[in-house]
């Protein structure tokens, strides 16, 4: 990976930023957020920025640049990989370390007396852009909104804005019609005494009107707003897409059951001045519900008096509890998953001692045994497939330049998914195919004994997923390791792999309490720089647990593992392992055994059933 | 405990609510929250405004009073408590259960339209009124500072604000003197470029100036203001106090050593407009420090241009790490406390069989044990002797009309404390005189293995309290128990049982990292409503661990216990424990066995001495 060449790109920049055609006055510093004007994760080529003008690929960042600086903020997961892509132009920013300071503290540190600094206002979340008002401010500065993206004026070729089908999913992929959730919405508005609701981000449109599209590359989602009033329902999207008659015929465009549930259609772009109108007419007791992380942009067309923010929206908090038919979906797309898993461990197992295996070739066959799968969509996430050193890239995605051939010498770490119709999921294996040393299975047994704590773990209703994050580390702790990322996150069901309000982090303290039908990954880890990387992944669903006792009638949950993909016995010191801790890893294998075993043997796989009946083999 | 009778109090109290004597609109709410001018937790007789009006005496809770309601905030700790001591006027608002409105939301449902709802200036913290003021707003109320307090205009024969003899503490319980620590908080200000300080937490002040009062039962401090600028100090407090010489020689108010340390002394009352005067002379840059949890009227009167809240002040931060000299201090004290503990329980062991031992018999032979050893101030707050059902009332107190008498029966828990002028202590032990029945060995196993768990934690440098609070709870959760309180508080050296920044509790997110030399308590308990309570309560202090690991040099840290008093074999179910749990309790009582054994073999109490040897036999 050779970092990308910066200087005259940040030449340009820096002369925009003193251009009297975007303000009245130049900016001394200019923020650059990774995320599109719906603050999504996974972003199309032509939001990528941070990107365009860094290098930096990492799913997560924020650059600022200066007159006389640039530097690039991100976490743990991505200290390597962006300390490899960018030049010497930029400084690198190690988010959770105690002498990094903060964007504003830095700002204030290094900015002129009374500069202004400028950005994106459909870019910047609300509460972002908050903060960072607020503390520039007090030190005398000011935060500008900078209509014309700047990235965008040095940016000749940027590619357009995708537009792609969009997929109608029926009932039995959905179990809720959009119009049973548009039903529920206005009920939650009701009890609120909310007016308008504006749903700016794209996972939770593609949710409300069981929708999906390709704009972005392993998300499922489609450009769109939407405004719901309590009978009008305005959706914002490409029009060119409504043409199509299937997409027609599920929203009702053209014979809507109800006036209530006609939904009238705008071009995607209108969705600023639509919102204006609306709230030019609004009553003087009108309230607007919008989440506090939607753009900037978007937030201050609602006066103040008139604009309620949430931290999670209905749309948010209903898609994360999955229904039945989601969770059966989302059990059958984990099983096809494991079975596509299976034939590659047994494929790599055969194949890598020949030494024609590489990071790339690995990550090609994962992805094509998935295609082989019913109702295969594509991968949920670049797949990051990586060899010794390069498993402790937190983030790792192998490229030409960089790809490493497996052997039977160096630790093996898949971290992957894919969407099917029914399903989303993401596993992460960590296998060495010749011995591991000491210290590896030393590392791998603290990192099981810690996706063990979590997924064992026993709870009480209403617990928020950060208490459980502890668990995870406990064992590391123990022997002085850790792991610099969370613990787990939400998974969508045909959407997102990465999805709030509910994960396991010391980092969030925000999110909302697990409940039976939310689903989070269990994911702790263990990275030697230089040397080698682990992360054990299962996909889990909490449900209800049954103890011993109730105290105060309160319920009990626990998690069930989705993912049944075998966890490799030849990595673990078993003399680390408690009792418990080995029944529950006989427990797992048996399962995979029983559930996946089942399903290879319908395909047809048997070298792949070989390999599971082997690999599932009791552990004392 | 029959209820405090509140109808005429509260009739009395509405009509002041609707009386222009007060203000020029009436109020349609009035909000009484617990706590001093200080924020203080435990506060003096003239201050205890809440009580006066619901006679709930609990150290947590807040009262609102309506047109039509009466309604009492308080936490779980405190929730059978309130429910006791309360009449039917009120209603008691379980605060941490779901179903329960915050304070805010109350307001909002009960209010008529517009209303304004009032409080004390003085009383409520700046960070509670910009909370409840953007709340209430928002709904279209408002929040009126009342200055004259409405409690105390309806309580004719309030106490008097009480003005004890201040005590000097020199160097040899210090550590540091109060020059230096003037020295390095104008070190911190400038660094922070800050001009002014203003100190109203009253045990940063006695800690600040290592002088101790007697204002607040329990908490050795004296009612104080201090603002501190880059050459000056301002001390704040009853003037006739400082006729004492050696107060004045330990201030040296009559020669200071050099101009920049010397003290001016006005007034208690006066630092409101001795405040607005700084305030009129500020420069355009500077900056005052002020803790946002300080009165709304102090922090009013800075401008909020030149205003500089945070959250912790350095006092704050420096009092919570204790030097080598508090913490040989803390050790000595815990000795001399667990001395006076292995007497009290020899004496009940001999005496319950013969009926005559009740709660206040346990309480104030604890007491009188404890005044037998050396520097023994007072205690550090009210004893909780409890037995049997009483036991589950979590901050119980016994009364003349509650006391119950100890028996062979009945779970016995006791959790008290002492201020020695070296230390401050906090211990609870729950025992049984007889035979425990197996559903109290078993709970009280899970307790203990919770308070292993967190007492044995190993955790990085850094790590905020509150990610090992679920530690303590784990065991519980697994049996479907839990505890509706945090899991330990910082405690101060001859000061407050209760200070911040530390602790561990679910409860709080903005807890400052744990460092070496913090103190807290590990408490973890359980209880069973109208049967019995159990805690084990050590205080612990924060101290290096050196596992075999270490991970970016971070390293790590762990907890020695300081409290040092056997933890009753008879109630454990060691069956339940692990071999790695079952060590720590004999490693823990083999210390006991030999620090406090050597102690009580030196004062020459012969049969606290076989009792504890006989009590920290090895487990097996």
């Amino acid at each position: 990976m050779s970092p990308k060449i910066t200087g005259e790109l940040l030449r340009q920049l820096r002369q925009a930023m003193k251009n009297c055609k975007y303000f009245s006055e130049p900016i001394q510093a200019y923020i650059i957020p990774s995320g599109d004007a719906h603050q999504s994760e996974y972003i199309a080529p032509c939001d990528c920025r941070r990107e365009f003008i860094s290098g930096f690929d990492g799913s997560a960042g924020t650059a600022i640049v200066t007159e006389q600086h640039a530097a690039m903020w991100t976490d743990g997961r991505y200290f390597l990989q962006a300390h490899q892509q960018m030049d010497n132009n930029w400084t690198l920013m190690k988010m959770g370390l105690k002498e990094t300071p903060s964007q504003e503290d830095w700002l204030i540190s290094v900015l002129p007396e009374n500069s202004k600094v400028g950005v994106d206002p459909w870019i910047i979340a609300a509460d972002q852009w908050k903060n960072m008002f607020k503390a520039l401010s007090s030190a005398g500065h000011s935060l500008v909104a900078v209509q014309d993206n700047l990235i965008d004026a040095v940016w000749p070729d940027r590619p357009e804005r995708p537009s792609t089908q969009l997929r109608s999913l029926g009932l039995d992929f959905t179990g809720i019609s959009w119009q049973d959730k548009i039903t529920t919405l206005r009920a939650k508005m009701s009890e609120r005494k909310i007016t308008w609701f504006v749903a700016t981000a794209l996972d939770e449109i593609a949710w409300l009107f069981n929708l999906r599209g390709a704009d972005i590359e392993y998300n499922p989602v489609f450009f769109a707003y939407t405004i719901v009033g309590m009978n009008t329902i305005r959706f914002f999207v490409d029009l060119k897409r409504l043409s199509d008659p299937a997409a027609r015929e599920h929203l009702q465009l053209d014979s809507p059951s109800k006036p209530e549930l006609s939904i009238q259609t705008f071009p995607y772009e209108s969705v600023y001045t639509e919102l204006q109108a609306i709230c030019a007419a609004l009553g003087p007791k009108d309230k607007v519900w919008i989440c506090d992380k939607a753009s900037c942009a978007l937030t201050q067309v609602i006066p103040k008096t008139h604009r309620s923010p949430i931290p999670y929206t209905p749309l948010c908090l209903g898609k994360a509890v999955k229904n039945a038919t989601e969770i059966q979906g989302m059990k059958m797309a984990h099983i096809k998953d494991a079975v596509a898993l299976c034939e590659l461990f047994a494929w790599l197992e055969k194949e890598i001692p020949n030494g024609n295996v590489t990071e790339i070739s690995a990550a090609d066959k994962a992805e094509e045994l998935r295609s082989q799968q019913k109702d295969f969509v594509g991968l949920s996430f670049p797949t990051i497939s990586s060899v010794g050193p390069h498993g402790a890239i937190i983030h790792y995605r192998p490229l030409p330049e960089t790809n490493r051939t497996l052997t039977v010498n160096e630790v093996y770490l898949i971290d992957s998914g894919a969407q099917y119709v029914d399903g989303t999921t993401d596993v992460t294996r960590t296998m060495h195919f010749g011995t591991p040393s000491a210290f590896e299975k030393e590392c791998f047994t603290y990192v099981l004994k810690g996706h063990i704590a979590v997924s064992a773990a026993i709870f009480p209703n209403g617990t928020k997923g950060h208490l459980l994050d502890s668990f995870a580390r406990a064992a590391l702790w123990e022997s002085g390791l850790d792991y610099l990322h969370g613990t787990g996150h939400g998974v969508g069901c045909f959407l997102n792999v990465h999805e709030g309000p509910c994960g396991i982090s010391y980092k969030t303290f925000a999110d909302e309490p697990l409940e039976a039908g939310m689903i989070v990954s269990d994911e702790p880890g263990y990275y030697e720089d230089g040397s080698f990387g682990i992360r054990l992944e299962n996909v889990v669903l909490v449900v209800p647990a049954k103890p011993k006792y109730n105290y105060r009638n309160r319920g009990s949950l626990t998690f069930e593992p989705l993912t049944l993909v075998p966890i490799q016995v030849k990595m673990m010191n078993t003399e680390l392992l408690t009792q418990k801790e080995r029944d529950w890893v006989n427990e797992y294998h048996r399962k995979c055994r029983e559930v996946v075993g089942a399903e290879l043997e319908r395909q047809g796989r048997q070298e792949a059933l070989e390999w599971l009946i082997r690999e599932t083999q009791l552990i004392i």
